[in-house]
Formats: structure tokens, C-alpha cells, sequence
């Protein structure tokens, strides 16, 4: 190697991994990659240096917005495309099983645990419109899982998630349920409204600069698990929300899609929404991965 | 658009660009391609949810780092090689000129204002070497260029620059020089000598899971300007330094490597180093990006 040219400087920095240090081979593919797509990445639209720069301070100043309650990167990632696409790199589906989609900033740990069929409204607005929600959980054979957690959370008819808002009980609208013998599942909440992602600071910027809005369609996010199975971190989305085709985190897959209809006769809540989960055995996962 | 896989992730967020504000044909152009190779990267290497997670945080880490004094994420660019990149897509050579290269960390504006010929030793060390730099700067045509500014700084032979050394006299080893009416110029200072870029903080993470090491060859900065001609950022490197041929942040270019040699008879310094230069004049580079 030795010295740099445009043609040759890709490869100078690629071929000097691992020259000074042991590195791994998930190291090396890492960054050789890493490398190749940055430096392409320039090259394609000839970066100059004073872009370069701005692009540091941006960082920067989206490193100095992130505090205990704020990981900028995680949402400039989310606004990228890039945290949804990561998560469908890591939970690969088959077919057999139910989608997963991204997390997302807003879960808390140990929600209260709730009886099957209870609801975890504790505060209640104007606009709201509650909802029964129910169904199955079941393996890729169709059998019905019994003692499946399944923790759930949403925001207020407000648009905002109870930890970000004084004005709501801790834990509105977060809850902890488990299915019966059967696999059913059933809970009491509210229809999820859109609501806008954090768009002040670098995350509101970088919007800006791509030309998109800020906002969600109306979603109910879960997390479900049973010791033997992968953990299933997911959404549903409202088929008639806003935004629905327009996703400012474009964590939307048509297969978790559901539609909110009026209750039937006898059922307490305005709407109901019946939605069935199949989850993947680990040991189909292993085999998977050694393919 | 609406729902995402792992086929249409990509052009879905390329797609939605400028879809709900107005975005220049630049912005599109810089972020379709800085989509594209972010995708691409994540794809290539399959990256698991967990390493997006350990990426973020040491992107937070990093924003954390920055003050006033250190730009982490520029130093993460010329580990990655980034930077000089991007000097080279900024200033295009046509091979008539001197070649640029990166500005780096560590330039005061206004320097001393001195005499040619003039010493920027402002303290002396056992190990130093002293060299009579000298020289011609022209133009295109090979005319030497008469009231040519020339900033240069480097660090002392203890391997710091002097406004990171609290043992150092305010503007050791910096001065500006002006060329004659022949465009030569002529000043007394050490021989530069290697030293570690800062490897502290991610920085340092950063080399360390690359394999490298920091060290950069002995080098002397350069910003060579007059009215009319492209500013000139660069350095001349030392043939005999310890890691010219593994600089850390791949800085070095065939075209800008001299020779120290031992000052002939007569000469008060240990060392004498010639090294001329060429400068654009804007007129042939405005019609340059004009094509």
C-alpha cells in the first residue's frame, strides 16, 4: 500500500484491517463493508469536504441531543429505513410464522399483570373509542399455546405514551396478559391513534431534509413470548388509520394489518379486533441458522 | 408503497423522498444515495438488531466526546478514511497542480506574521532536528508567484502541536511566510516528527476494532493562498518517517513526499528540505466543475 489515490484508497483502508491488532472475521466483514458503502457513498454523489463537515456537526449535535430517555441514533436509524430493515435481517420468517416489526423507544418493563380479559384503560378521554381485543397464539402446527406472555402498550387517545405525559396514571394503557389453555388471549384498551415521532432536534432535520413527516399510523405494539419459542416483537396496524401507506418509520407489513369493527351484541366496548399470532419454535430457529 | 419486505424496503424509503416537503435535487441526490449504501451495508453483512443497538450507542458515545476542541466524528472519518476522500472529490487534480490533502485537527488561525527566511522555533529540545525549508510556488505555466500567503504548522519533537501542550510557547512552530517577487519562499523550523492521533474515547474503540494503529508519519501542514488560485491544504511528508507507508488516516500521497537532507556548508540548520509548489488558478478550475 503506501500512498492514496481516488482509485486505490478503498482498498488501502480495506486491505489495513486487522494489520495492527487481532481482529474477528465478523470484524473484518463488518467493517470491510462498511467501508466499501461509505466510500461508495461519496464517491457516487462526489461528497465535498464542506458537506463532510456539516454532516459531522449533525452528528455531533445529534450525539449531544441523546439522554437517558432520548437515543437520537436509534430514531435518525428509524427514519432511515434501517432499524426495520436490521429487524427483518435478524427475526427472518419462513412463512410459518407471524412478522415481527420494530420495538420502538416507548416499551417499559413489567407492565402491571392483568387477568385474561381485562382492560388497561385508567384514565379516559372524549375521543376515545375502546376496544376488545382477542385471539389465538399457536405454533407452526396450528395448536393453541397455553401460558404465553404477552405484554402490551399503546398510546393515549391523545397521541402520547403515558411515560412521556404527567397528565396520565403511570402504566395507562400498558399491560401483561397470558393465554388460556387454549392460547386465547383477550384484553380490554383503546383504539391506537397516529401520533407524531420526536421531530424537534436531528431527528427533525433530518426529516426535514428528506421531505417526510413525522407521523405513525394508529398501532398496538406486543411483545410475546414462552420459554421455547422466539420472542415475538411486533405491531398491529389499524387497516383504516392515517398514514397507514405512509409510515414515517416504514415499520408497516401488510400481514399485520387487522380491521376495528363495531362490537357485536352483549360485548361491552365500542369495537372489537380479533387478531392470531403463530410463533417459531427456537429449535426450528437453530436449525435455520446452521443452515 | 405502504407495506415493507425485505425486497422493497429500500425504494420504499427512496421513493418516499421530498413526498411531504420540497428537497433540492442535491438533498435527493446525497440522501438516495446515502439510503442506498446504508441498506446495502446492513444487507451485505446481515446485520443482527443487537450490533444496530451497539452502533448506536457508540454513535451517542461519540457525540459525547465532542467539545470545543475535538470533533470526534471528523477523526472518525479519517479512520475510515473518509476524509481524504472527500478532499480528493473536492479538489479534483488534473495533474498540473500540487496535490491537497487534509487539513486535520490542529490548525490556528493567524499565525505569526514572519520575515522569510525566519524561524518558528519558539523552544528547543534535545532530540530536535533543525531544517531550512525552501522553495518556488508558480502557476500553470511553471511562472513563480510573487505574494503567495503560506500558513504551516507541525508538531515539536516531542510529537505535540503546541495548542494541546501547556509546556509549549502560544504559537511554537507556526508561522506565515509570504513568497518573493520569484514566488520563493524560505523558513527555519524542525524536522516534523511521527506521533498517535488521539486514541482515547471512540477513536481509539474505533482503530482498536479495526486492527490499526494510530500513528501518523512526520509531516509538515500547509495552507498556501493568493487571490485568484484555489487555496492549496496539504503536507509534505517525510521520505525517512516511521509509519509513511501505514499513515492512520491514510493521508499520505506519492506526490507529496520530500527528502531531508544534511544542510550543505554555510546553512545555520542540521537538515535542508526543497519542495516547490503549483497552484490552480480559479478561472481553470471554475471551468473544470463548469463541464
Amino acid at each position: 500500500m503506501g500512498t492514496v489515490t481516488l482509485d486505490n484508497i478503498t482498498d488501502v483502508v480495506i486491505d489495513s484491517l486487522g494489520k495492527h491488532g487481532e481482529i474477528t472475521d465478523r470484524q473484518r466483514e463488518i467493517m470491510s463493508s462498511l467501508i466499501r458503502h461509505l466510500h461508495g457513498f461519496c464517491k457516487d454523489v462526489k461528497l465535498q469536504h464542506g458537506e463532510f463537515l456539516e454532516g459531522c456537526e449533525f452528528l455531533k449535535r445529534a450525539g449531544q441531543t441523546c439522554d437517558e430517555n432520548r437515543q437520537e441514533f436509534i430514531l435518525l436509524g428509524d427514519i432511515l429505513g434501517v432499524e426495520v430493515l436490521v429487524d427483518m435481517l435478524t427475526n427472518v420468517v419462513d412463512g410459518t410464522e407471524s412478522e415481527s416489526t420494530v420495538l420502538g423507544p416507548f416499551y417499559r418493563e413489567n407492565p402491571p399483570v392483568l387477568p385474561k380479559g381485562a382492560s388497561t384503560i385508567l384514565k379516559h378521554y372524549d375521543n376515545e373509542e375502546t376496544v376488545y381485543f382477542e385471539g389465538y397464539i399457536r405454533d407452526a402446527s396450528g395448536a393453541g399455546l397455553g401460558g404465553v406472555t404477552m405484554d402490551v402498550w399503546e398510546d393515549a387517545p391523545n397521541g402520547i405514551y403515558e411515560n412521556l405525559d404527567p397528565d396520565q396514571p403511570e402504566y395507562n394503557l400498558r399491560g401483561r396478559f397470558e393465554t388460556d389453555e387454549n392460547g386465547h388471549y383477550a384484553f380490554v384498551a383503546v383504539r391506537p391513534v397516529p401520533y407524531p415521532i420526536p421531530d424537534n432536534e436531528t431527528a427533525g432535520e433530518l426529516l426535514r431534509f428528506m421531505g417526510h413527516h413525522p407521523n405513525r399510523p394508529g398501532h398496538m405494539h406486543f411483545i410475546i413470548s414462552k420459554p421455547g419459542f422466539r420472542p415475538l416483537i411486533s405491531q398491529i396496524y389499524d387497516a383504516d388509520s392515517a398514514w397507514l401507506n405512509e409510515d414515517s418509520v416504514f415499520a408497516v407489513k401488510e400481514s399485520l394489518i387487522g380491521k376495528f369493527v363495531p362490537a357485536p351484541e352483549g360485548m361491552d366496548t365500542d369495537l372489537h379486533f380479533t387478531f392470531d399470532f403463530t410463533l417459531k419454535a427456537e429449535a426450528a430457529e437453530k436449525a435455520v441458522a446452521a443452515e
